[in-house]
């Protein structure tokens, strides 16, 4: 596959503006499947559609190598993110651009750019006939949105996905151009809602001011029992109890690659860090369980003095739980703490909770062989040693591929660090680009 | 004046949208302050109005008696809230409407009602040449506002205003119908805004959580360590030092005259009442300070999950202050509070305080004489013992008079409970109108 072949495909690709987030855009969606399908097709896949109703298909598609060969999976998503605020980009966001010695557009980064790097070095080893081994493609459309249907579709192809020894997921940054990354624990995640209602109406607190419970005072209290705001430790008994104490050996580890808090506090933009047990600020978000408020909202906060006691209160928040530590458990203690919480207020405080999201952390041994290979292979590609390392954020996908079908997941990618994912500009380094299509070959073609 | 004329000019007086927090009803402001000059000078008073700019006028208005007279003073406003919601009245917002034997209509109760009814006492006391006290009228417009410019009118009056003997003001509820009611106490006030700031935008919750702060979170534990939300008691160290206990023989008063849970949580449309230091829940908010958070706003309230870490945060909340309790020294112990409690945080939060109102509370001896003579006057028309009462709210006016000028102030009024002020279907009692321009007769003509 000659280099402009590869730019077209992505430049087509990019060109869809595959948006699952927006229904407007569900014809889109369609157009990236059968982009895919058609392109995986010519290449030996049978392909097959996952769909449920009018929501985007999971792609599935598998090429048989030779019977000595082994089964690798290869997990993508083909929609992007929104591509808002559009007047901060500064070129077309579904328009591939070269500039710079990056590739930029919507998708670029997260995650067509990997998609069509897993193709392309697929492609090279069907076209040098190297490749021994079977290939499945798992393409879902539903990455951005919270793979709603993912974990049914893994059920739906359990006895097809059994076969396979090792799933690939190349949706992550490298840790530094040319210093390759393998993630090998994100965090879990169970996200809450509450609402608590006073009364019918919001009250003078004048007339009421002591007479009456104030929702925002009570929401206040709860979050301060819930966890310290200095130390950022949670309050919640038992919520630490199942996590494990990170073995020195892999501190060590980590502690090797660590930011420096300039570092990732520019990162961060944010004013400052803070140190949660004397770990580095770049680890604790990775090796740490935490709770944090998303939204709150009471009363009014509109322009000017209003002296009212409002009839209600409203929180987002949610905890991001490390390996060890159960989603649905947590679910339950975080419930049955507001609950004991609320029963002090009795009757004049209504209140209900819901739960959002509902995500198992996912962690990998680095000792797994096809880890440990694939470590090699990218460090003797880029000649720099691979660094292991923990997420902070949630991959859902990951995780529901490990707990439902106990394969091992290699988490991997070639973006770099600044490709603005999410974000205005999102791009994918040149030279990354094309080191990884040639280290995709290697590892598909020899693990 | 016949009854006839009476309802007439009451009706051109509600006629007159003389809204003053809606800009463009300057002129309707302006139409008011006219109907009251004219009706005024044709009383034989000399009218004087004070402005500042384009705000609305203040109207001082002297009509000097016999050398042996007292010299009154009747404070009133002439502007009125909005009448939204419209679609919720049951009869046009600017008709006087006579239904069911009330008078309906947008400032019949608050209080151009009031107004009317010191107008026609005085007219009747001319008419009959009873009347050998000095009467000045202190009229303004900016009391649904903030009575912003009243302090400084009464500076300009100073000289006149301390001629006058006793003030008069008529803007409060009967106790029951044909049971008067003076009210002796008002709480004060100091309201304040806060605004927190972590970083430049909302950070990822996964990749920052246990890095950085979060407003919300320490809103939340400054709010914990403001007041205990179930006992409603201000934790700030020194803010109870300088309220008095309240004495025996005042509470006894009180006492007799408390509203049962139910009426009270039926009118506050509350789901429950709470009760501070075992006082009955309808005297807890006239009798102690208070803390209420009016508003707080921080990151994502949208529908959905958002896995952010807010950038910044924002609360409004205030205090209400009881008599000996001093608005400048509690504004400058809470912001000391803040200060101190802020530290904590260091660089790593931005923050900034604003204060907005500043509000002293009111109090005036029950054992006033002119106070104890007007509640006779009142007991004895009525045929009812006269009610003293403390109220939760604040009405500026009259900290102010009684500060500024050390003058005795009685605060009373004719409209019942369920006049609905500052809301739709605002009402006037028709038996309680008549009866109080009688009794107002007797009070001007006889103190």
């Amino acid at each position: 596959m000659s280099k402009q072949n590869v730019i077209d495909d992505f430049s087509s690709f990019i060109s869809i503006p595959s948006v699952s987030a927006d229904p407007k855009r569900a014809p889109d969606m369609s157009r990236a499947v059968k982009f895919l399908s058609k392109k995986l097709t010519s290449l030996g896949f049978e392909v097959r559609l996952l769909q449920n109703g009018q929501n985007p298909a999971t792609i599935f598609a598998k090429r048989i190598g030779s019977t000595d060969g082994k089964t690798i999976g290869i997990y993508g998503h083909y929609d992007v993110q929104p591509e808002d605020p559009v007047r901060e980009w500064d070129s077309e966001p579904f328009t591939l651009t070269q500039k710079n010695g990056r590739f930029y557009g919507r998708g670029t980064a997260d995650n067509k750019g990997h998609i069509i790097q897993n193709i392309a070095a697929i492609d090279n080893l069907i076209a040098s006939q190297s490749l021994k081994n079977t290939i499945v493609f798992l393409i879902e459309g539903e990455e951005e949105t919270g793979s709603e249907h993912f974990t049914s579709y893994i059920d739906t192809l359990k006895d097809e996905l059994m076969k396979v020894d090792v799933f690939y997921i190349t949706d992550v940054e490298m840790y530094k151009k040319n210093i390759p990354m393998i993630i090998y624990a994100l965090r879990g995640l169970v996200y809450f809602e509450i609402e608590l209602k006073v009364g019918d109406h919001d009250m003078h607190s004048g007339v009421y001011g002591n007479a009456v419970y104030n929702p925002a005072q009570i929401l206040a209290d709860l979050f301060a029992h819930m966890k310290n705001s200095r130390s950022g430790e949670v309050l919640i008994s038992g919520f630490y109890d199942s996590v494990r104490k990170i073995a020195e050996k892999e501190m060590k580890l980590l502690n090797n690659h660590v930011f420096s808090d300039e570092e990732f506090q520019k990162d961060a933009g944010s004013l400052g860090l803070t140190s949660m047990r004397n770990v580095p600020s770049y680890l604790a978000p990775k090796i740490f369980p935490s709770m944090d408020i998303h939204g709150i909202k009471s009363g009014f906060v509109g322009d000017g003095p209003k002296t009212i006691i409002p009839a209600q209160g409203l929180a987002k928040f949610s905890f991001r739980l490390v390996e060890h530590q159960d989603a649905g458990k947590m679910e339950l203690l975080v419930r049955d703490f507001i609950e004991k919480y609320m029963n002090q207020y009795g009757a004049r405080v209504e209140y209900s909770i819901t739960s959002h999201s509902y995500d198992n952390p996912f962690y990998c041994s680095i000792n797994d062989p096809y880890l440990q290979k694939t470590a090699r292979i990218l460090s003797d590609h880029f000649g720099h040693e691979t660094v292991f390392m923990r997420e902070g954020g949630s991959i859902p996908a990951a995780e529901i591929i490990q707990r439902v079908l106990g394969k091992p997941v290699v988490l991997t990618g070639f973006v770099l660090p600044d490709a603005n994912l999410h974000a205005p500009n999102e791009n994918f380094d040149e030279d990354m680009f094309w080191e990884g299509i040639e280290v995709l070959g290697k590892i598909y073609g020899g693990i």
